[in-house]
């Protein structure tokens, strides 16, 4: 907990939050990974062949039927670690402003990621998965299965990033 | 309201909800579609090139600074109108029972959808975009950009699903 993904860095503009929350979740399981501090986390998820776990609350456990035909998963997981307020975000990596809409940043109004996983195991509630990148212990909060029709788009842009990568 | 999301059908089980909640939302604007009931939503987002319109909460237009170079975008928002108990669904569409972490049903212990969308405009806080299925007025959580070195997965495979086109 102490990375100070609470401070606020030059350039960063926070606003204030709404008084009342509008919606609620139930933490399902939970992540396993490798990673107990940000720093040891991979960059990218693609950076990493680790393999990672999710385990789900025994409640659950019957929702996984039909899972295992799947190749690939979304995995949505809440990410409490970071402030929810900013609208003007400078990453460490990038040292520049940017839009929280236009970053996959953990800091965001409500704090859920969203990773694409190659399925390599089942066992029981536990799933065996590589492309995830958060920190061991992580809240799980939904698997769905990934449909290359409509989740894939292989031409995509992300205009700021490939400029600043030139 | 009245299209029986809240119903169960023959073959589908549920389970009791945790006492407690976990975690909270806020909603961060509204998506405007042309569909005002289930029935009119189109039965996959590929299916339909409308355009939508993602309505930022003003307090927040300031964090869509650099959306505008994504071609793509990942989109998270809230189906509150199906029940979150079920573990075992039996889809309309297929009429057959499925876990409910094998299937892109709004019924889910945490109803987040995730749909990838192409950005066509941006006006203000407004986004138009295309792919999306839902409903008038649903509640927007979140904006991602769409990476496709990370989320695009074109050879990935739903294997229920493509032995049930055979």
């Amino acid at each position: 907990m102490n990375d100070n993904a609470f401070g606020i860095r030059e350039g960063e503009i926070a606003v204030e939050l709404p008084k009342d929350y509008d919606a609620s979740l139930y933490f399902i399981g939970c992540i396993r990974t490798p990673w107990k501090t940000r720093d040891q986390c991979p960059k990218n998820a693609r950076e990493s062949e680790a393999v990672c776990t999710l385990e789900l609350d025994p409640r659950w456990a019957q929702a996984l039927t039909d899972v295992e035909s799947c190749t690939h998963l979304v995995v949505l997981y809440w990410m409490n670690r970071s402030r929810r307020d900013l609208v003007l975000q400078v990453p460490r990596t990038y040292g520049f402003g940017r839009g929280t809409f236009a970053l996959r940043s953990p800091a965001r109004p409500n704090p859920i990621a969203m990773s694409v996983v190659r399925l390599v195991g089942v066992e029981g509630p536990r799933l065996s998965v590589v492309g995830l990148d958060c920190l061991d212990d992580t809240p799980l909060l939904d698997i769905k299965p990934y449909f290359a029709s409509t989740d894939a788009v292989p031409d995509a842009v992300v205009g700021w990033h490939k400029a600043q990568k030139r």
